[in-house]
């Protein structure tokens, strides 16, 4: 057994919380501040065998891994100029803590 | 020393929280939403020595374990008619991960 | 790579944070209620290298640890008399878990 602690954006948390759910895996997710992304994350605890590590990994990836988005340029230069050209920005991003369990109990 | 997690149901966490100081145990307390049982629960860490694993596993149970209550079915048919034999709901419940510690400091 | 769970004051929350930030390491800040200290404490999720685990303890321990500060007597007499000697508080203090991590992935 080993327990995966995601530390999340909170704008993929309720998509990955589903999709964890979906696939069967149990979680709990803790509210957090600030932190290893920007401001705004989510911990989920997940309990999980040891052979689907890498799958709950591949879940947390699909949902929640870093992208860039496309955007309108929002600099403004002097006198209302502005550029029309659009800019990459970064969404999303996750990083995931894997560690052994010794024991595991439902009650 | 170990660290144990328990995801416990919220309205078994006040009792909980109590047991474990009177007992001895240093417990701190998550807020933590949605999860392994049902929404509203909360995460335990209660850091402890090795041989005492057991006894807050113990404690845990006596607390938070799940456990069915007889209630007056809330079942409503057609027209207003309703049975009058009782149902049972499951109430409680924990999800207890034990992690081991490699070093544990008192500052 | 190791995981530092450190449940310090609120008090101490803040600079800690920024004293780990400045020093480079990541840190998650989960709201906590009660438990190891008094109420009111703030759980740091740390991901560290393992030849940094020992200046991530030096970090907390220089910004919170449990110190001892001076007070006018809040004692209060009867007829409203009371002394005037100062007398030693205790602040701060944090309880600090060190964890093995088997995988660490940034996404
Ligand atoms: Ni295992
Ligand atoms: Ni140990
Ligand atoms: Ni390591």
């Amino acid at each position: 057994m080993k327990l995966v602690l995601a530390v999340v954006n909170n704008d993929d948390s309720a998509i990955l919380s589903s999709a964890l759910t979906k696939e069967g895996f149990s979680t709990t997710k803790l509210a957090t501040t600030g932190g290893f992304l920007r401001a705004g994350n989510t911990t989920f605890l997940i309990g999980v065998e040891d052979d689907k590590v890498d799958a709950v990994i591949d879940i947390i990836s699909k949902y929640s891994r870093q992208r860039t988005q496309t955007m309108p340029d929002p600099s403004v230069y002097g006198m209302g100029m502005y550029t029309n050209y659009p800019v990459e920005i970064k969404i999303g991003g996750a990083t995931v803590f894997v560690v052994d369990v010794e024991k595991f109990v439902k009650l």
